[in-house]
């Protein structure tokens, strides 16, 4: 029998309890998003375990001490972010040792790590760093490359506590390369990913479930299927909790599932649809070049998040008025004013225009209402109006997406990458398919 | 007294328990991020109070049960998101009424609203959709106008329960229009915001608080300031938790605030950078176009967030290449050759293209090394060269920020901002005593 659910396929590893404790008053007044529990979650679910719950307090210190000892009392790791500072609001080793029972004990190696770092940076250490240098008497030290405060590990009561610095750029690393290890040679979360994972686009939940099924049935019980749906993408992760599969056999059965999906495959893993269509225009040596309205940038900003993005991105427009379009991508007056900027003459023009001054190889181009104002009988709010062109020719499509302005420009962006990756998939099928032809390999 | 804190100033509202119970396994696997304490932690801070604690917990109805038993023990409000929908995942609905030893009735009231929204949609009913058609047996009813899951109320044991739906955008609406209103009524949260809050940038924390000190002293105890830095900005939050100090009297020392700050002041309130910028742009009816390497798209889409922007905004162009910034800006080729794209004559150029191909009176260009590769000896990664055109003439400046590449373009994307807010008011200022002068106004 298939299981599905949203959730994380359940695991061979013995079922503990994991909860994060997030630390911080900027989290309760909504002044920083907790991106800690975004990391972790998702890090850990990775690993096959779900956290069993993240609860966020306050930074006083008889908070701290409350909550602590009920998480403690009913968890099998606990995992705390933040708190670990040198300013007088990070009171929580201070309390957390309180409930432990432990000593706090100076240590000199945290120190000369933090009076060195100061000295390379050039910059004075004001004597509450070294608060950073302690430690508890039973328990390691996780060095922080990043920043002042090192991360601490306890296990006591047979039971984990890990504490990690809340920046990001310190955090994410620390979890990465040293409590998953550690967490993986405990047997508390597996010591690779828990599953393999198909991430599809353009097919729907059920679609995608009706599709695989009789595939998953012939698996029966010794395969565990889970779905998860997020803004026009399905992830599917296929896992074998009695390990009745090896991973060969996952790997296999993931790629069987894949052929059967055809174009509406995206990758396996967890890579970004801009990342994908990245990594098929470079191994192609193409250039893309996009022009947008409504998504206002974007589109281009989801390529320049990509490191290296110069090899492929030519570069783009947000053309908003009508003057810009004929000006930076020469769309001809006449299709302005008889067309409309909101139509498929516009972004086929567009398209044309971003490609043609940007010698690039495929542009994208992006209009339409995004709301909440705008829109008219024939193209209402939410219309947008995407055009593709390649070196095969240029083509639009018309979409519409209800939804408050930020969902539309989401939604608008993905379907066009999504476009975008199915045009280089068929021209990399078609050139391989020219190229064995050619070199009388046809089989 | 002046006391000083990063959190919320405290308020006259009576110290009451708030905590927030947000649900969905999607939230602790890290697929979603949890912008429901994002939102209604910021909107009670508004409101003079903050949150005490936030638990996320997953939809097993158990938990549910367990987590809410403790929460409503320790509490006097609980607000509780997601897990009223339709399918069988939801079970928040029973498990609540179980601990509250309340019934739940069918109601059909919210029956009619489901079917008539079905109707009017054109789309089919599945009857699970009335599930959700079942409220408290003693409890109010919160209306949905945008989907079908109503929010329910309950005052019981002299506490509040408010359980509101997942969307986004079903909730902020409900929670501003009816949740805010009626614990106004009951005096557990300020019928107006709790402070009068100054947005600055470009100053520190410490030096506004030096700046600032001889003012707030005149007011001793009477007064109590709040501090929040975010991303370059620091907000200062003025209250009289005493009371003592009128809203209009807050408001004048506000004024004096502004008036001592200058330039760094940016406004009173919550607007942000763009949203100021594009205030100021439309005053003077000024329009303006953008010019990005190394921000890729990120300030264009910053302006294009606002509705209406079309008024101001002419356009941007991201240039990632060489040739695309002699293509779409016409810079020269000499520029490039002998200063590289990472230079001030470089950004001057696309400052001036953006504008002059755009017919805009105000251009900036942003260029620069994002990292983390790149970079070289007189300009490492992290180097950004921003340039401002005007009216008045074109400048460029050169910054440096550490950090991780996406902080790098928040923040130069920042910077800029604050610069074309800074040139925009000193032209409002130099127009209007122009005026004064011409008219014979002097005084």
């Amino acid at each position: 029998m298939v299981s599905t659910s949203t959730g994380c396929p359940s695991s061979s590893v013995p079922a503990r309890r994991f909860e994060l404790l997030t630390l911080g008053d900027e989290l309760l007044l909504g002044l920083t998003a907790n991106g800690h529990l975004t990391f972790i979650g998702s890090q850990l679910g990775r690993r096959g375990v779900m956290l069993n719950r993240n609860v966020t307090i306050t930074d006083d210190a008889d908070d701290i001490v409350k909550q602590f000892r009920e998480s403690w009392a009913c968890s099998d790791v606990v995992i705390t972010t933040g708190g670990l500072g040198p300013t007088c609001d990070d009171r929580t080793r201070e309390a957390i040792a309180a409930v432990l029972g432990q000593e706090l004990v100076f240590d000199t190696g945290i120190e000369k790590t933090i009076v060195d770092r100061f000295a390379r940076l050039g910059r004075k250490m004001t004597p509450n760093n070294l608060k950073q240098a302690y430690r508890f008497a039973r328990g390691e030290v996780l060095p922080n490359a990043n920043g002042t405060a090192p991360g601490l590990w306890v296990e006591q009561d047979g039971k984990v506590l890990c504490m990690l610095p809340g920046p990001p750029n310190e955090l994410q690393p620390m979890f990465i390369e040293q409590v998953l290890p550690r967490l993986a040679e405990r047997g508390y979360v597996r010591a690779r990913e828990a599953y393999v994972q198909l991430r599809t686009a353009g097919i729907g939940e059920s679609a995608l479930e009706t599709k695989l099924q009789p595939l998953f049935d012939r698996h029966g019980d010794a395969l565990s299927v889970a779905f998860c749906a997020h803004q026009g993408q399905v992830d599917c992760r296929l896992s074998s909790p009695s390990l009745r599969l090896s991973d060969a056999q996952l790997q296999e059965i993931a790629s069987e599932c894949a052929s059967l999906l055809g174009e509406d495959f995206v990758c396996f893993g967890h890579d970004s649809l801009p990342r994908v269509c990245a990594d098929l225009l470079r191994a192609q040596e193409y250039t893309l070049a996009v022009a947008e309205t409504a998504t206002g940038g974007l589109l281009a900003n989801a390529f320049t998040d990509i490191c290296g993005a110069s090899k492929f991105f030519a570069g783009g427009c947000v053309c908003y008025s009508n003057e810009s379009k004929m000006q930076l991508l020469d769309v001809p007056e006449d299709i302005l004013s008889q067309h409309g900027a909101v139509s498929a003459e516009n972004a086929v023009a567009m398209a044309t225009g971003a490609a043609e001054r940007l010698s690039a190889d495929y542009a994208i181009a992006i209009t339409g209402f995004a709301g909440p104002t705008g829109g008219n009988e024939a193209n209402p709010v939410g219309t947008i109006y995407v055009a593709l062109y390649s070196p095969q020719g240029v083509w639009s499509k018309k979409l519409a997406y209800p939804g408050p302005r930020p969902t539309v420009k989401v939604r608008a962006v993905n379907a066009a990458l999504d476009w975008l990756r199915r045009e280089l998939v068929r021209h990399q099928v078609a050139s391989t398919t020219e190229a064995r032809v050619g070199s009388g390999l046809r089989s």
